[in-house]
């Protein structure tokens, strides 16, 4: 941690600080400029915020040399940490397509998107029994019932699920049911959820919110990660900006990043980036070149007719398509689908 | 809602979208143009979501023409609607000046707090039992503890109690408690917690999430206001975009309009969008200025040992000078504090 | 300057920092930390880029201590460095209001706002005679008869002009006729204008970029501020964010930021942040409140009919009406009209 | 266009509205719902400002139905216009690399950057002789003998010069040594610059804004294209978004979006968007896999050397690596190099 003092903090204020450095057992040295003093507090204790220091009198500013994240970070290991999801995995050469419609809305159409996206490749099938919904006045997805669809579907088509789980009490359900509990953008920073989560033997896919930042994700995987069973996959599905054309702004640069800072697996989600279907090829694609682990595809067998998301959702045959021009693509960076 | 078609859309793509139009029982009109067909949808059915059209094929863009929520719209009440807490209200002529500790440290801390808040002219002490930290590691707040030892100032000091609450399953417990329920920003679309709150007696401050759009802010006070209770309280505590200066962006411009279009009262947390305590005097007063309901600050009787926010919490002394330098702003604006 | 070094930087990388930092006259300190070896560069060579340190293998990331800007800091001036405009002065007591149609269209449209403005209370007048348009299409200025139109509103009313200038090559021309040089915001960063600007004995009035950080912005016054004038203004007219219900974000955070961190006098344009007529009261007062220096006002005699941005211009009646309830907020913060 | 009335706006605003609508030679159609009146206005008039309708009494919103770009749009040509530099072409199946030293600093060094990035493969070599630099403390490049090398570069290795040109009265110079004329981020919205672009026979460049919108970025093609020469080539380098971790925020979708809507060709400068060079070569895959016709890539004989963005900059081995690593790529999408 650097903490620059003020312009006029005097000899008092920099004794003092040097005090709770030392304090805090950190080694204290005081580098005297020009224009500003610094004081170099060394050692490593991420556990003490920021504004622990910022709070104490003639300090401008702090700033901090290792980031907050420790068990999410590269430092603890140097490849990715693969995630195993039935038979397959996420995290190493093979990508991990998962796909299927954004909600569950009948046995009927669940089944015709599992089948479908299995037989072009997906991995797992997605859907949400339990939708969070800006508007109270929209469906919110068909609950326990939902649940019990994507079971069967398991049953009868072998696929792995994935599902969304809203908040704590709801967890040790859906746990019966899904193969990865999925923590959705809204809830990125939802603490009681992510504490939940952790207790259960359940990898566990987290959503970047659209407002958080690289390490707030980071941090957000680290409720998980402190519990024994620490399996998170982290998927980016955009960020919110000034940008109009697209539903958010997929960030392929924080995509790149973090593949570089941390070891767990990060899939994109192309479908809630571009928010219409025709854009979903290009953002896959791109994710894919980018050293994405896997995608989140909505498909649907019907998508004029979804209740939710129609206008991103994929038909079968163009998640068929898009599977077939995505393998070109992984192979050129050395994956395979 | 009016319907663009995109410029290749035929007859029968068009007479397509009049039928869905026609079946949601609103009436279609076509307007024919030169580069491109447009269709609009007559009648109030804001419950159909905007994907709903955009997934029929030949469909390029939608533009609603009524917002997307209802009962929290100055359609309905053209009067701002106050809200009570204990003796005083918010919404009305006087403006109501919540402050207190960022988070609940100690019976000591947080008396000392009420009391000399109370002093100043607050209405209601402010503080967290519970708190949302973006780390695992940081301190998440006394809980039940510190609930009791918010009760037991109200008790001695008379102040009224505003506190966060995180998750369904605490609502219960800390409605015994609050006299204000606080739902924080990172938790503005947690609808979970929503609709656990709509049902209790008991008025809600919502805090615009930091990437929540006006509406989506909006449509989260709908959640509470379908109940039966419908006491809402709108509070802004600033946006993340890319300026570096300050935590988060306080958008006037975004107060100013919430006055024109909703009838709910509309405070604003200057601490938390300053991010530093000098900074918090000029926020507060703009707020004020661009007609805020009243204001949320952080106030600590030690702000060096405060375990959260220090930087940015006012001393006792500073919230006195605040309140007397607000003052003549409230007067200048036709309001008293 | 801090350097961090990478993780897996050796000794040797780290010894071929030291050179480069010691090499451009700086004393290099070295800290070695647990995870990250840390170089402090201790001196005030605010002129050599960032990116000169990135550059260095080895090298993670840097945290400037001193602001890149020098001329513009308060460091230089502990009071605000106040800009005559004829008998006026912007950056004292008394608040400057300089108001006026967008564009110059017509003698007698411009008289009719100069003598409404002058009578209500501004220091000078506002108009555009060469206007930058996003679209090729639309109207760009009467040019040089829209100079001529505002010279001759000055001998008539008395009212100095305050003009925008677009290009080096107009600079000399605008110098003959305007009393300060604007430049816009899409031209904060055209350093060929700014440099010509610097030759002319003219104040400038430069206008925040609606993506620049505050330190482009005083960077950018820091062209100006080289030459021997040096006289500038530092216009806050919103920024770009995702927030949709105004043009653009009126950062109050950013003024209040401005108004410790330089000795420039700071202004607000609320018509341009607003974008709507009736949003420019809450945000020109919540201005003035923050700390503002004084406004930049659009005002048409007949906003239904102006060529551009009618939609946010006040009418000569509402600019007086807003004049009158300034009044107050300006006495409330210890400023005069 | 679609004009939304306020809520209260009565019969005389509504015929006025109309009237105001005939008036510019469109037909009025108006659609009277439960809650809102709303006017179609029928008819391509693009170049009637959005504002013209706003500043209407009883106007609440506008809603424009075309684009503002005409010429910029692919309804002017279903195929991408291809730009010849030379002998190859920028938006056909052969996709364009141009690379080279942000900044000419001497014969020696562009000479060896032209050398190794030619024989690597790229097609034009980039280079500045005038920079903009935040700071005029900074480096601003060796202006009319920076042109000169570039052109002995040329004249040496046969590779055209791509090059910025910063002002109006620069640009008959700077034609008279570069191939394609390129305007920079900072300058988009620079209208006299791009007016005199409009008159010179060379192929401009123009990258978008780091705050600019995509129709933005269109109309300042438009400002090129009303001219007779009309060869442009788009380049995205990222916008400013919240996020902290790359430079700038590259925008995936606004590439994809692009190549739906216009007909020019688009490439992608990565280096400026990354900022570090190990984040250049995702991003450089993730824009060829999302369908850009080209690159503009930064590269260094010596790094740690350069004048400017060392830190971004390739190393000849490092460009020859990225275009062995694109090659695959861009046959996975159907492009070749």
């Amino acid at each position: 941690m650097i903490i620059v003092m003020q312009r006029d903090a005097d000899e008092e204020k920099i004794q003092h600080v040097i005090e709770r450095v030392e304090g805090k057992g950190l080694e204290a040295v005081l580098l005297r400029g020009e224009k500003r003093n610094v004081i170099a507090a060394i050692g490593d204790k991420r556990e003490i915020p920021t504004d622990y220091w910022l709070a104490i009198p003639g300090v401008e500013k702090t700033v901090p040399i290792l980031s907050k994240y420790k068990l999410a970070s590269r430092e603890i290991s140097p490849h990715t940490t693969p995630v195993r999801i039935d038979g397959n995995t996420v995290g190493e050469k093979a990508l991990a397509i998962i796909a299927g419609p954004c909600t569950v809305e009948s046995m009927e159409q669940t089944l015709a998107a599992a089948e479908s996206v299995r037989k072009s490749g997906a991995v797992a099938i997605r859907g949400g029994a339990y939708k969070p919904r800006s508007s109270p006045y929209s469906f919110r997805g068909l609950e326990k019932e939902g649940l019990e669809i994507l079971a069967e579907s398991r049953r009868l088509t072998g696929l792995p699920v994935v599902t969304e789980v809203l908040c704590p009490e709801d967890v040790e359900m859906v746990a019966q049911y899904a193969d990865v509990l999925q923590v959705g953008a809204r809830n990125m920073q939802n603490y009681s959820l992510l504490d939940e989560l952790g207790k259960y033997d359940r990898p566990v896919l987290i959503k970047r919110g659209i407002a958080a930042t690289v390490e707030e994700l980071l941090l957000a995987a680290e409720y998980i990660l402190r519990s024994a069973t620490a399996e998170v996959i982290l998927c980016l599905r955009g960020i919110r900006t000034f940008e109009e054309q697209t539903r958010f702004t997929l960030s392929i640069g924080a995509l790149a990043h973090l593949k570089q800072v941390t070891h767990l697996p990060v899939i994109v989600d192309p479908s809630h980036a571009a928010g219409e279907r025709s854009l979903v090829f290009p953002l896959a694609k791109a994710a894919i070149a980018a050293g994405a682990d896997g995608l989140l595809v909505e498909v649907h067998p019907d998508p004029e007719n979804a209740y939710v998301d129609g206008a991103q959702s994929l038909t079968p045959e163009g998640f068929d398509q898009l599977m077939k021009e995505l393998r070109p693509v992984a192979r050129a960076v050395g994956r395979e689908m």
